[in-house]
């Protein structure tokens, strides 16, 4: 292993310029040499070119703030690496494409870093960005240009498009009574994952089971595999659980004007993969099945009577709105209180 | 008037849900009622859908953070209003698609806000957008969708994208020896601007030709006619002036392989528009019209021979490189020392 001069270990971004740091960060993204089918122009001029080559793009938008959607030091001592919020950004954005049924073609990327932030610990992010593109499954997206600028708390947003292929987009309007709630995917890893990182139990104390919980926190996996396959399955609704089962179940209902029923038996399993956390914390597995978000897992709408696509599951109904009743979310029937994530109300 | 209660004044955006919030900015981008023609599926779904009719799309993206690109508050007493931040994300986004020689066909916007911001001023800053695409003249684009977030500074990310209506993108790398260099729009404006809000000079005493410097820096004005004229017209390069006229011909001139010899006589013209503010500061004019960045003029190259589109004056010429030359910018055939804007290097 080459030894690191300590200067380089402790170089940060004020002790580069622009184009210094851009060109430590380009080649970590293959962005010199390899770019997607989908990139007509990559970086380096005032902006990119992409393919859309049904006539339409698909953009979503997304921000992880340090301290708000992630911590540089957790509670129980662990350390957001570069790597994870990188990775992170690909998922959350990936995820959004995703859950339209499309399939990511580009990524534009801005960074804000404090002066003090390390270049290496810029360069993790950069690799863990191409990582989360390349692992998830992207295969056709590439990182087609960003910008850089400074502040006082990291700031990463990342903008990604996408392609239909000429297919329809499957919106969250589309459920109608009688279809099939089902999800791909999980719901609650992550949210066991960050009370594993906000308690005061040691990191290096953890079981692997818990340590795979915390992972889905700072590394989630979407199931990108998912969104097309259920777009030419029949699918007639669907969004990514990024707030929350319940919050975001509610957001599908109120689009579709429909009650969603989830059913006991099934939140029940999904709250059994939670146990190695749930034990050792001491709380309800089903407070992050239905609470938790930032898995990106998929929930779905399908006609009954077909089959389901490969890796989703059936989890509860659509059904029709009684006369004086609103859009939401029931178990078995009854109303649930089961809150989620909201950006500002406390 | 209608007269506003005491507690809708004081009200911020930690007293509302992210769903309220929303409902209060999507009607000021008309996302409601009025989607440009480009815009297939609006907010509302994971991800928002834009026409590309000729099978490419056009994007950037740009950040603007507090205390970075702009001061609640400026050492002159001016307060920078959510207006002049909306109408600043939409004017320096737009630009980038400008200097392709393309046409805006829609924002995306990430808002993150500290819990105390007022809710009017986030409403404000909504306007300033809205203000900013129409009356900049970009009447096909509108705001999309975006996300919502909170940090500890302001911080405002839009991604930008754009149609080249089936015609060749005009890169950076296209100038020739011969060919003429020539301006659309203004240069040097915002950073006089700038310079009178950095002085302790009170804003209330300036002038109206040095206030109008001032809103130039807060509301840049970039002449977004110019680039799919300049694009039509036979332009073989093109880029916006958004870090100052050397450092950003530099760039032009190194994708190039070229030397940008700039017109002594041109320069002076520019400079003497910056007279209100120079003479004021005791500041050269030539600094601002050099090293001043951020009024998003188009700096562009043309065949010789060809008449200029309206709008754009020659102010120099593209030069072959010497044999032992490096691209750059030089002024009457010296070359120049004057800089410009990094984001890192002090």
């Amino acid at each position: 292993m080459p030894e690191i001069p300590l200067s380089e270990k402790t170089l940060t971004v004020a002790g580069l310029s622009e184009s210094d740091l851009l060109a430590r960060i380009f080649p970590r993204l293959e962005m010199d040499a390899r770019h997607s089918a989908a990139t007509v122009l990559g970086p380096g001029d005032d902006a990119a070119i992409i393919s859309a080559s049904d006539g339409r793009t698909v953009i979503s938008i997304d921000t992880q703030v340090q301290d708000q959607d992630f911590r540089l030091r957790w509670a129980n001592g662990y350390h957001t690496t570069g790597f994870d919020v990188g990775w992170k950004a690909a998922a959350q954005n990936l995820s959004d494409i995703n859950a339209m049924g499309a399939t990511a073609t580009s990524l534009v990327v801005s960074l804000t870093l404090p002066p003090g932030t390390l270049v290496s610990w810029v360069e993790d992010l950069a690799d863990g960005l191409a990582a989360g593109i390349r692992e998830l499954g992207a295969e056709e997206c590439s990182v087609a240009g960003g910008d850089l600028g400074r502040g006082r708390e990291i700031s990463v947003t990342a903008a990604v498009l996408g392609t239909l292929n000429g297919g329809r987009a499957v919106l969250r309007s589309g459920a109608r009574p009688g279809d099939v709630l089902a999800l791909a995917g999980t719901v609650g890893h992550a949210a066991a994952g960050l009370a594993l990182l906000e308690s005061e139990l040691d990191v290096h104390s953890l079981t692997p089971e818990q340590r795979a919980l915390l992972d889905i926190q700072c590394r989630p996996q979407p199931p990108l595999w998912a969104g097309p396959l259920a777009r030419t399955a029949g699918a007639t609704a669907m969004l990514d659980i990024s707030d929350g089962l319940v919050r975001d179940g509610a957001r599908l209902a109120g689009a579709s004007g429909a009650v969603l029923d989830l059913e006991p038996r099934e939140l029940g399993r999904l709250g059994e993969r939670l146990g190695p956390a749930s034990e050792l914390l001491g709380v309800d597995p089903l407070t992050w099945v239905l609470g938790g978000g930032e898995d990106h897992g998929l929930l779905a709408t399908f006609p009954s009577g077909i089959q389901l696509p490969s890796g989703f599951t059936a989890i509860g109904s659509v059904q029709a709105l009684g006369t004086t009743e609103s859009p939401g979310v029931k178990i078995a029937g009854r109303v649930t209180g089961a809150g989620g994530w909201d950006h500002f109300a406390d």
